[in-house]
């Protein structure tokens, strides 16, 4: 069967069990094959397969609304929903998104990209349904490491009270992007190997019969309340949320994935069903991955699996500085700590993890508790290196305000991602991260521009006593390893290329200094380029510099402008009675979409001709 | 026993149980004396008056680390730990803080304010004491409402995997400052009934005796581990953490609190103690209060419980004239919903919840959830209101960010307490919410400065198709109800007093705006006062107009000036090549310590007089 040619999920129904399943080896050639080419999310994708068949075989979206959470793992609900001929365009600028999105289809009834939304967001359409005398499925697909979330356990705890009726697909693959950490995890295991299947199955029968409900009991009626439950099945961490259960299923069985979906489906209150799957199903490669490598990758060769994306020769990803200078550091310096919540292999601290496993902390999806984790620690007398995405520090921001900055602790929060990212799109773009701490008290942030000046800044934070963030993009920079730790002034920013005759300053932080610096060489531009590394405390001396010497100002940044350096600089020049005047150049009030990071600078006008148009045009005045 | 003479807790190691119930009756008479002639945290205090006086004659402060969750339930710790002749300035200026407060005593070893920080420090402790090789208790106290709520969840979650040594005190009184929500209030009650504390002690004794592990057992091994904890009793939710668990016990009795703290103490692992407490126990006024009166009062007087506070004639609550307007609305608009994180009271919807049950939702400490919850119900077409205290919002940024705005969904925020809250001090000044929404693409942000504007704001917000975020303050106004609900254009800004002769223009919002206006008028002074009622967007044409008049023009603000309106104002005169240099007021970049609303302005120079001053000196130029 050509998956291309799928308008709508409805062909479903008249296919029979080993028709879906070869729809579902169709569909996951089709996977290897798209993703090869396009980059995209694999593993979470292959191993949902037969799950999304069975799903939309069962129930009939978008009448009934069945969503992802956190949503990468959506591709055959994409394919199914007629979306297989844009594959070609995942994840780029205009073409499909790599999560769902409701201007793409009626069948994405939801958004998301950071975890453990989904219950939150399911528990409120059954409220909605409820109050509007309606009458649909709610059904969110969450994996284990998303439901072992403060958030979703939140949402839970109003799920087992309100009781309205819903359908909770629990996919469990016992992986977070990498593996599963956390006491919960066990408590999904116990879950895993104290209710076979086959077991689960005898004991439905045997119950049902014993309560003479017959056939029609399997037709609709609630039979796994209270003790008829305890009677079937141990539902452990579901029970102490009042949930109904049935599983496990092996997420890999189609026929035996819809029989109990039709089970679900005619529960009364809400009911977790427990799918067990196998991330990467089908695609060895992946199959064997224990270390999220193949989560979210680039093209690659479909036979050998290696990656067509290789890293400039002499280059490092950001996220690598940062942790081999940890790990330099951490040798001397026995009270460093490392942080991270689930991203281990994504904040590369897979070195610093193996050397120092005493001293290395994944907390799981809990950027929460993860902030205040590193508060504790500090307090304590450690030296917590505290790594978070930009997009999800966004799950922390009271923690790092009311713990880490009110308490004044010495935490290092390595911001990684900071910054655009590209084709993971508006969910998660670091572009927030300036304008939430600099206005926390205590706070220090800074960006290097390059990599000597990115192991002086994470040197620096952990030789001083405060709050000290430093923020990184994604992508790679050449790799100068320091002779020496050094020092940096906190709060200097440095002026390259400057001279007396300059008819014009940039102000930049991070790799666009040296983006700048080098195209304002090539092209002998009367231009002095300002690397403002800390974002906060600004270098008073440079500003007063600034403003005295009356030439045009341009501030590049591609983050928020709300709120940003530019911003700051104008608080600090207003208050200070400096007449300084700004050209700000930076993400303006809205979201920005997906496509490769210099595409959509392009289309939101942050990109570098847009600066230097706006350099050639104040030196022609 | 005089309890302002004690000077640290080691004196209850030569009392004996009789002695430290004496101690505990005196500590309660002397708790409901003060807290009468002062306010503050009664309800809660009353609750823990013997478990505080067991732990401390059990563990040894400051070596132990004995601290409490959010921490407005510390005050016989500080009375133990020698505070008591302090409480006469509890929660005044520059006096003793209602919260633990690391300088305020070395017994203080952690300081919150928000709910559900204690796990990830008390596991942090715990980290840090093991890698430094050191020998001390770590012992959270928690109540059941804290420990529902997502980060103690994923504290949890990363304690039963560590199981690093720590006694957990599982305050469980059944309430959060309300009555509790949820499937795990359930939970708890499960454990609550199905051991009893005196099954739990013949059951221990005869577990220990067919162990054959004797006295010894008692004394210091690990006894309730996998079956033979099993064999014990039921730990529900706790062992689908992997935690040890103890309980319930008496938590008024403090001979068996000492004695199951022993067996606590001696624990290798992470062990829950569940104490059961009667919050306000020994006071009647607050033992028979369900609604939370009695959590936070003012002075009182303590034969009669009434309070000597009185709302001025004609005055109400901002937050009630939000509620009055909500329920209003909701009479004729039935897709209007209110949720609340544990606020009801505090937030004054009792109304609400009682005539719209089916459209009030109580999320309990849950602010993450609320918001997407939230989210989910706009989606679905009901027009939800989400209340939220301001500091506690910081909790939802990410939600508010990814779900509400970056969807655009029609989320109607109630930010409750915004700006100074006075004596609740630093961890609940609600002054960064302006900063933290402005920059979010697609939020409206506004504050009403009197209520009629209140009402109109409101109506204005459930007219309208996107993210509309309210704030308000503590305390009252005269409550003007209007006959007919109306629209306020967004983004519109109002000029009072103002006159073509005028020297002075004083931007602000809120009610400072008829305070300065009040002043100006009596005062007979030459100055135009502008309501910035919409915080986001801007005024525009009224930024123009203030831009060419060319006047001195302070803008007035009672939150943090970083990110605020006036860096809002100054970022738009920039780009719109404005010259507009504004003398700004607002609160520097420090935490603001507790005391009276007026005392602390005072000390951070934003009260009023500083306002004046600098008008005068601006019009004596």
């Amino acid at each position: 069967m050509d998956v291309t040619k799928i308008k709508d999920p409805s062909f479903l129904k008249e296919l029979n069990s080993k028709e879906c399943q070869a729809l579902a080896d169709e569909i996951r050639r089709f996977l290897i094959e798209s993703v090869s080419r396009t980059g995209g999310h694999l593993s979470s994708n292959l191993g949902v397969v037969e799950l999304t068949i069975a799903l939309h075989k069962v129930f009939d979206s978008p009448h009934d609304k069945i969503f992802f959470d956190v949503g990468h793992q959506c591709y055959t609900h994409k394919i199914l929903t007629g979306r297989a001929d844009q594959f070609k365009t995942l994840r780029q600028f205009h073409g499909l998104s790599g999560f769902q999105k409701r201007c793409e289809s009626e069948h994405d009834v939801w958004e998301a990209g950071h975890s453990s939304t989904s219950l939150s967001a399911a528990l409120a359409m059954a409220v909605s349904r409820d109050l509007n005398h309606e009458n649909y499925a709610v059904v969110p697909v969450i994996g284990d490491g998303s439901m072992s979330s403060g958030e979703s356990l939140e949402a839970l705890n109003q799920i087992g009270e309100l009781q309205k009726k819903m359908i909770i697909i629990f996919n469990d693959n016992n992986m977070s992007i990498s593996q599963n950490v956390g006491a919960l995890t066990q408590a999904f295991s116990r879950l895993r190997t104290s209710n076979s299947y086959t077991g689960f199955k005898e004991d439905l029968r045997r119950v049902l019969n014993k309560n003479d409900l017959g056939q029609s009991v399997l037709n609709g009626l609630t039979i796994f309340k209270d003790n008829i439950k305890k009677g079937i099945i141990e539902a452990g961490i579901f029970d102490e949320f009042n949930l109904d259960y049935l599983g496990p299923v092996d997420g890999h069985n189609i026929k035996e994935l819809i029989r109990i979906l039709k089970v679900a489906k005619n529960n009364k209150g809400p009911v977790v069903v427990h799918v067990l799957t196998k991330k990467g199903k089908g695609y060895p490669f992946c199959e064997e991955d224990t270390e999220g490598k193949w989560h979210g990758v680039s093209s690659f060769n479909p036979k050998t699996g290696i990656s067509y994306s290789t890293t400039p020769e002499g280059h490092l990803s950001w996220s690598s500085i940062f942790s081999e200078t940890l790990v330099r550091m951490a040798k001397e310096d026995k009270q460093i700590c490392a942080i991270t919540p689930a991203m281990i292999t994504g904040s590369k601290l897979e070195k610093f993890f193996a050397l120092y496993p005493d001293r290395s902390f994944d907390c799981g999806i809990a950027e929460e508790h993860a902030a205040t984790f590193a508060a504790g620690l500090a307090l304590s007398g450690q030296r917590p290196f505290l790594s978070l995405y930009s997009s999800f520090l966004q799950r922390a921001y009271d923690q790092i305000n009311h713990d880490i900055c009110r308490m004044d602790l010495p935490v290092v929060i390595g911001i990684d991602r900071a910054g655009l990212v590209g084709e993971d799109g508006d969910t998660h773009h670091g572009v927030f991260d300036i304008g939430l701490l600099r206005c926390l008290p205590k706070m220090i942030l800074a960006q290097p521009k390059d990599s000597r000046e990115a192991q002086k800044l994470l040197y620096t934070a952990m030789q001083q006593s405060h709050p000290f963030a430093i923020r990184y993009p994604r992508g790679t920079v050449v790799y100068d390893e320091l002779e020496q730790l050094e020092m940096l002034p906190i709060g200097s920013w440095t002026f390259f290329n400057d001279h007396p005759d300059h008819r014009c300053v940039v102000v930049s932080y991070g790799p666009d200094v040296d983006r700048i610096l080098s195209k304002v060489i090539a092209n002998d531009l009367p231009v002095t380029v300002v690397n403002a590394r800390f974002l906060k405390p600004l270098d008073e001396t440079a500003m007063v510099e600034l403003a005295q010497r009356h030439l045009p100002v341009i501030v590049y940044e591609t983050d928020m402008l709300a709120g940003g350096l530019s911003s700051a600089m104008l608080e600090w020049a207003n208050d200070h009675g400096c007449l300084l005047p700004l050209k700000r150049i930076g993400i303006a009030d809205r979201y920005v979409e997906h496509g490769s990071i210099n595409q959509i600078k392009t289309a939101v006008q942050i990109d570098i001709n847009t600066l230097f148009d706006q350099i050639r045009i104040l030196l022609e005045r």
